[in-house]
């Protein structure tokens, strides 16, 4: 099995191990019908279902060089779960589109997978259908759905004079980015923390049971989702640096590098931190550090400031 | 606008100009939070829904000097919408995941865009949600959702004694790929039936609600998607070619290139017409054709015959 292709395998005896696997590491709940039909159906208990998809390609948002593919499994299902975090939601169910070249390992895939499943299974969602493909290159679409149990918390509702605040780790995958791309492995928590992002799955619900106004899934950089939320809700927004104490592993990755460690934590987004606001008399949730305030946008429209200054360094990324 | 290229127009560009698109010409029903945040938010009002999805590869799926950016967008939306019809449901809400290389002109994606808006239109489904991401090649990933009004039909249903029905076309999108692959332009109605497609949006309900007891869109071929269902109900299939008329273009084609033409229609799978079984006494809903017959399994397996024969050409394709 393990010297197998993709080719070798076949489409169907990749959908048929797939499937092995899954009912296995993460069946899911309220799985009416799962993989194997036209659709999968599932039950909806809130009257609602909350629904994101995410792509990622190899070479562009993975290398296979620098994560193996149960690495990567993790990281496809945590930034789609994220996503259902940032609306204080949580996830149960997930659709996958798996292409890849026929001469892909057999075993790539079904690691990847494994990872898959397993990090789906830390919050209970089950992954219920999909298609594989072949194509020139790995690319990755998923499609995570769930349900919140209070109303789902958007960008657009920061008011001026409200707490910003961060939940999880920040700058850490950045830092671990960035020493892969220069060739080493070490700091091992920094690439171990790209590698493998842990984001706070129990910061969304907590955060909108406590009444945050807005939120977002930091996934294209503190700054750049900072922005985000400014121009949903048409408000500025400072955060300041002295919030944040800067990792030890970042410190060295700055020194030796050249660069300062804060621009990881205010661009970096593979972390998958939240960010949100709160009303100014409310007490943040455990898990939750205060990094800023809202003001009112000034007349050149929504912004975000470091320190109350427009900031130099790069906000995030984009993806063309 | 028009000469711009993926890169030049940007992710976020990009996005914000397909959102205005979708908002135009399919909105979509019961959509509480649509896209532009971390997820979009639907109301469900049947207690479940129902998923699939599909991939589209260019090279593998389909070929832009094959087809225009609308018409791949019609039939990427078409073919999963056609998963839905295949479980008796109805589509209401579809993502997109679309990677594509930065130096494609933004006038594709955004033709793109308005054929699939404008597919999905016709059954009342809208676009909730999406990723756009750089890759060396285009692959489109789409997801589906929508509910029933009775009991999905699932593949698995079909009994030894019942009848075996077709609704839709079957061979005129087949044709229309083999007259394309030989550097042809027609005849035209089989090239733009493979350009894009016409599945029997409502063909889907009317057999769920008449009692049909398994169902699958053909989307892998005739003969090789009456093998899943005889596979997942432990049942054999003889489909009788005496009941399809083979239209005149195929005719024309099989003429042309030396091939049979009946296997365009027992091997095409492109046109996404439904192929379901019914009790014996039921009296098929309008457009649906009676085909062949179910009977036990003999001691080899489920197994799909053609006049009572094994049959020996393609009985579809698969895709590594």
């Amino acid at each position: 099995m393990s010297e197998q292709t993709l080719a070798e395998i076949g489409e169907f005896g990749l959908i048929t191990r797939i499937e092995e696997l899954v009912a296995r590491l993460a069946p899911g709940e309220q799985v009416l019908v799962g993989p194997g039909d036209d659709a999968a159906v599932l039950r909806v208990r809130n009257g609602h279902v909350v629904v994101s998809t995410d792509l990622m390609v190899e070479g562009r948002h993975f290398r296979r060089d620098w994560a193996d593919a149960a690495d990567v499994g993790h990281r496809a299902a945590a930034q789609n779960l994220s996503d259902l975090n940032a609306m204080g939601g949580r996830a149960t169910w997930l659709t996958v589109g798996f292409a890849a070249p026929p001469a892909l390992p057999a075993q790539w895939a079904l690691d990847f997978t494994r990872g898959f499943a397993e990090e789906c299974a830390l919050v209970g969602a089950g992954l219920v259908g999909g298609d594989v493909s072949s194509s020139d290159q790995i690319v990755i679409s998923v499609t995570v759905m769930g349900s919140c149990t209070v109303s789902p918390v958007l960008r657009s509702g920061a008011q001026p004079g409200e707490i910003v605040a961060l939940a999880g780790r920040q700058g850490w995958a950045a830092g671990g980015l960035a020493v892969l791309g220069r060739g080493f492995r070490s700091p091992r928590k920094l690439v171990d923390a790209y590698r493998r992002p842990e984001p706070p799955y129990d910061a969304g619900r907590a955060a909108a049971e406590a009444g945050a106004t807005a939120m977002i899934d930091v996934s294209d950089g503190l700054l750049a989702d900072a922005l985000h939320v400014a121009r949903a809700s048409g408000v500025a927004i400072d955060v300041r640096t002295e919030a944040f104490e800067v990792p030890e592993p970042l410190v060295a990755v700055g020194a030796a590098t050249g660069a300062d460690p804060m621009s990881f934590v205010l661009g970096g987004g593979d972390d998958h931190s939240l960010l949100a606001t709160f009303p100014p008399d409310a007490a943040l949730p455990e898990g939750w550090l205060e990094i800023g305030r809202v003001s009112q946008a000034s007349a050149d429209g929504p912004a975000v400031t470091v320190d109350g200054e427009p900031y130099d360094g790069p906000y995030g990324w984009t993806h063309f």
